[in-house]
């Protein structure tokens, strides 16, 4: 069960201020709480139904003596999607590390909806990508509807947050969606490479523009202005692994 | 201004059953109303605040008489979205015409997320396709939700729906994405094609598979398990677009 202590704490945690007091975030639902088992992240406390526990048995085992089986009403009442009716799970937010540049990297530019930062996360994890690099003012990677939005793949993909421009600085390969740029389709890219996308609204900064090795667009073949940042992310990749130089 | 009374009937235009009844739907914020006022849908009434009539006023001039002068804060009430706070309109749901099915056309089974229909029919028009065919038990394209996903797409990209097995049984190019697939990157195609994406969550029908004449895969290179159906719709069109056969 969840205590109301307990559920108050899990709340508390839909915000970044508590989240960063407590260092613990929460992965909801049976797909992102399978995939946190499966990870190398340090769970704290999993609150799972009787029909989830008894359908992942093996997997719990790992991890029995941090489980508490739980009502499907209490999941719900605790958690913050109400879709949410097999497991909640509090977790250790990870120490920070190195951004390792020996590898490719997407980089955002302060990206403020959370469904489009987990949209991307799971991309990236699609694509390959272990490494998710944000500017400072973009929006926390441990909010609730991030993680939800990963299906899973907040387990695989690191996101750091920093000074875009620095990272940019030290990068031999940049790449950046911008209207100008050439035909993606017509492109050889190199690894490793840092691909940075702009702001929902805004685009790319003025500043980081000078740091792009190579801008790149994406071309249309009908009236639509743009493409969401997610979308944008997803088209850049694929060409990106399609057209790496051997 | 906006009445009490215009307040209601707004609000009741959330709702499908509405929306069917009066045969109009809403259309919110500053870029969705100036690609409404572009398009040749038929505009019933539209409010908007001093600030937006006085930005756009050429535009506006050929519906003066359709336009009331409204406060901020009333249009953030009478509307869905507290990020609406230049203009709301209310437009006639345009007469059913025939599919045509001489252009190519993305078709969606069972699609039940308005975000995710929203992000299509952009996606759609960036790439050129002026149509899109849902399922019938699929998210209505009137959903203020759809609309605002949009950005102003929906005033160029006419949504149908239908029984879409009788539309890929009269179909000679029927592309759908499957994990058993030929790797997308590597393939050609043809026009008029139409091509279907499953649902969000069960993929396509096992009744819809026997119609399909390709069968494509988006290769993935890292660990996520699935794409979600507006990134696997992006990705397509922009292969589909690029590997189009002379």
């Amino acid at each position: 069960m969840i205590s109301n202590r307990e559920s108050k704490f899990i709340k508390s945690l839909q915000l970044k201020k508590f989240r960063q007091l407590e260092n613990q975030f929460v992965v909801e639902g049976a797909k992102n709480v399978l995939e946190l088992l499966k990870s190398g992240l340090e769970v704290i406390k999993v609150f799972a139904t009787t029909d989830f526990m008894a359908k992942h048995k093996e997997l719990l085992s790992n991890h029995h003596e941090l489980i508490s089986e739980t009502k499907e009403a209490d999941l719900k009442k605790a958690g913050s999607f109400s879709a949410n009716n097999a497991a909640l799970a509090l977790v250790k937010i990870p120490d920070e590390t190195k951004i390792d540049t020996s590898q490719s990297i997407l980089a955002f530019d302060r990206i403020k909806d959370p469904g489009n930062l987990g949209t991307v996360i799971r991309i990236a994890d699609w694509y390959g990508f272990k490494q998710i690099v944000c500017s400072s003012e973009s929006v926390d990677c441990y909010n609730p509807k991030v993680i939800s939005a990963t299906m899973g793949s907040f387990a695989r993909v690191r996101v750091h947050y920093t000074d875009l421009a620095e990272l940019l600085d030290q990068s031999e390969h940049v790449y950046g969606t911008t209207l100008q740029g050439d035909n993606i389709h017509k492109l050889k890219f190199q690894e490793p490479a840092v691909v940075v996308f702009g702001n929902e609204s805004e685009g790319l900064s003025e500043d980081l523009k000078p740091y792009l090795t190579q801008e790149v667009f994406i071309p249309g073949y009908g009236s639509a202005e743009s493409l969401n940042v997610a979308v944008s992310t997803a088209v850049f990749c694929d060409n990106f692994r399609r057209l790496l130089k051997a």
